[in-house]
């Protein structure tokens, strides 16, 4: 049992920052077991039979908030972040993105590039759904650090075979689904609830739709998750109606395909139209909003007040190597850049508030990896994956002052704070970053 | 003689960023007397007469840059970093920021909080153009810490009048002009080239075409810089046509008040027309550009690409707190997530590029200062304003690979990195800010 007594902050679906003071949270293995006033510490120490050793009481500096989840992001593209920001979506992936993926066939480039992902756990990421590559070897890398690490992830070994590269495409049909079994396979073999494999068709453009079919089966047959990338350029949504002459949409090729479900993440979702956004919504298929890659690769501004006010899932994410910076701090506050220069574009736009980015990083996330029942927040039942934040570290890139109120605080830690402030981030209720010792 | 002997990058008008590797640098008391190929180090030391223990080596993790330039900063709203931005500039004015500011008149007030703006330094502002409040002996303040820490800035008392509350106004053009004088006095007796008084009128909404005639005169009697904002939302400029009937435009108002020219800094710029961009070409006078402030509080896209090519001096700024990060880095960044997202509204829109925002970062922001015969890059002649730069500290915020080249660790910087990656800062041949001992 461990009890955290202090300023908890999460998100609920009433509240999107919900600020509660002088609470003590119990976590029983990886389980939230009670959320409470901390004046009843003494009946809950008596209820759950927990001693006084087993309390940690937080600082007036340090508050607990969830763990971020990052909905999509491109672990194999962790080298080229912060390079390489010049070109737009297609021309940017066979420029770039395809030589630097197709590294991975060598594994030790995974095992020397997939360790920095940790740079994740640092910067609060609790959870992650990332691509890895065509590879199967350097995808199980992948599976296998994360899983060393102790980070919850969703993780993809990639699929693609036409409209890409010679010497970075899959070579038939039955090795790719056979790989991807594989792949399965050996993520369940590392015997986790943390780690879940994700079928990972790398976007239509790039798959035959008979491709994208047996995926899909594949998906059924082991209840897996699926991911994928739609809508993010108008080049690319342009490219797919010549593709696919026949389809209603970008998201009826999906649709077709049998991709579309609960347990599917669509990124970006830019130029998406009105029946596609029924459909999602029909499916409850989520959105991964990734705000840095959208600007930096110039690919739109995503309205994210739309999805939310259709009843869409969304999240947000890195997208990596698209996006430059590896931090869901990042991802949050460039997802209000994007709505607020939406609502400069807009009249009586209805721009996203700081609260709710801070809801689509947690519970938000939690929800586009379907994962909503388990994480997101700190309701009783859940995991505990959380973050120990602390303004006033060693060289904090925070100004605190005296007149600032607690939500001043926690405002300005989510528009200026760093993985510096982040001084403990548990997964799973296991404490997988400690830098107490450094504070 | 200090010098410096390693990778060296800095901007002139032929190339946005110009990567000298194996130079040396040399620095006589403030002034950069030599750049030249570190091969011809031997002959350098008998010309300048220097010897082995005044050469630093930069190691291969770093590189020394010009210090930034932020033409833009409200010293007085720091302790707002990171709150309230929900609202659009006259209600934040209001609501949040005046009330803030008027603090000030308690002098203990400007004790406890300017102090923090050393965070400036630290995070490679070398310079500063400073609103401070309209308080005399809080702006005092301001001058004496600034001056105390070694940075270079322009600091301005400011002045205004009327549209805004009782509680925070000057009460007269005479006291105005007159604590403006002596404020001018007060840096002067501080006997300092590093620091200048900047003439203030806060903007044109706020000051009567006499407040602003009479501040023009004792700038020109003085030799002074002015800055003030310009056309920084649309709602603004309405209003300035209400309350100037007569003038041909905003612009136009400062204009008869006899405010324009080289040393004038106009912050923002966002919605200004054709005729208004050509007479601040005319005028030679500079733009601070403020991408974080003007997407934060809902401004705008300010259209830098015309700017420079109508042949207007551009800089880069953070206006806190309407911007929530005091760093140039960022700044830079959203400089070019401005450009992008105007090049997702516009077709063909020539955005910016990365090496051009570090340019502007630094040599631009020296024009629009009116430093540039100064400082902004490693001429020889110049002040020795400095960063010295490492790649890889202890919780570096890069992730360096060894395929990256000497320019992808230049841009992971820019993009990525943040004040633990500047080790050194100099000022005028001064180190005033020493991490070295924590890496
Ligand atoms: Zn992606
Ligand atoms: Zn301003």
């Amino acid at each position: 049992m461990k009890v955290f007594v202090g300023t908890i902050v999460h998100s609920t679906w009433e509240e999107p920052m919900n600020i509660l003071q002088n609470t003590a949270l119990g976590v029983h293995d990886s389980e939230i077991v009670f959320i409470e006033a901390a004046q009843r510490l003494e009946d809950l120490k008596t209820k759950y039979s927990f001693i006084d050793s087993d309390i940690t009481y937080l600082t007036s500096s340090q508050f607990m908030m969830p763990g971020m989840v990052d909905t999509h992001i491109h672990a194999s593209q962790f080298p080229n972040n912060g390079i390489k920001l010049d070109l737009s979506l297609l021309d940017w992936l066979n420029t770039y993105t395809f030589p630097t993926e197709a590294m991975f066939s060598d594994v030790k480039v995974a095992q020397c590039v997939y360790p920095k992902v940790v740079r994740l756990l640092k910067n609060g990421t609790t959870t992650a759904a990332y691509y890895a590559t065509l590879h199967l070897e350097a995808s199980k890398v992948l599976a296998q650090v994360v899983h060393d690490r102790g980070q919850r992830a969703l993780i993809g070994k990639v699929n693609m075979m036409v409209n890409c590269p010679e010497y970075y495409r899959e070579s038939s049909i039955t090795e790719s689904v056979s790989e991807t079994e594989d792949f399965i396979f050996f993520i369940k073999k590392l015997q986790t609830p943390l780690i879940k494999p994700v079928i990972t068709p790398r976007f239509a453009v790039a798959c035959s739709l008979d491709q994208m079919k047996q995926l899909g089966q594949l998906a059924k047959k082991h209840d897996c998750h699926i991911q994928t990338h739609l809508c993010e350029t108008q080049a690319e949504v342009t490219w797919i109606q010549e593709l696919f002459p026949w389809s209603k949409s970008y998201t009826d090729v999906y649709d077709t395909a049998g991709l579309l479900g609960a347990k599917t993440i669509m990124a970006h979702c830019v130029w998406i139209e009105e029946q596609e956004l029924k459909r999602l919504k029909e499916c409850n298929t989520g959105v991964a909003h990734c705000p840095n890659s959208n600007i930096s690769i110039r690919s739109g501004h995503c309205d994210v007040r739309q999805l939310i006010c259709r009843g869409i899932k969304v999240g947000l994410a890195t997208d990596c190597s698209g996006g430059y910076s590896s931090s869901m701090l990042d991802s949050l506050r460039r997802a209000l850049d994007v709505s607020k220069s939406l609502s400069i574009q807009r009249q009586n736009y209805q721009f996203l508030t700081l609260p709710e980015v801070f809801r689509l990083a947690t519970l938000g996330g939690a929800q586009v990896v379907n994962m909503e029942d388990r994480i997101g927040n700190f309701e009783i039942g859940k995991e505990f994956d959380s973050l120990l934040i602390d303004f006033e570290v060693p060289r904090s890139p925070l100004d605190i002052f005296d007149k600032d109120t607690l939500e001043d605080k926690i405002h300005k830690f989510l528009y200026n704070g760093d993985d510096r402030n982040i001084v403990q981030v548990y997964v799973a209720g296991r404490c997988v970053i400690n830098n107490k010792n450094c504070t």
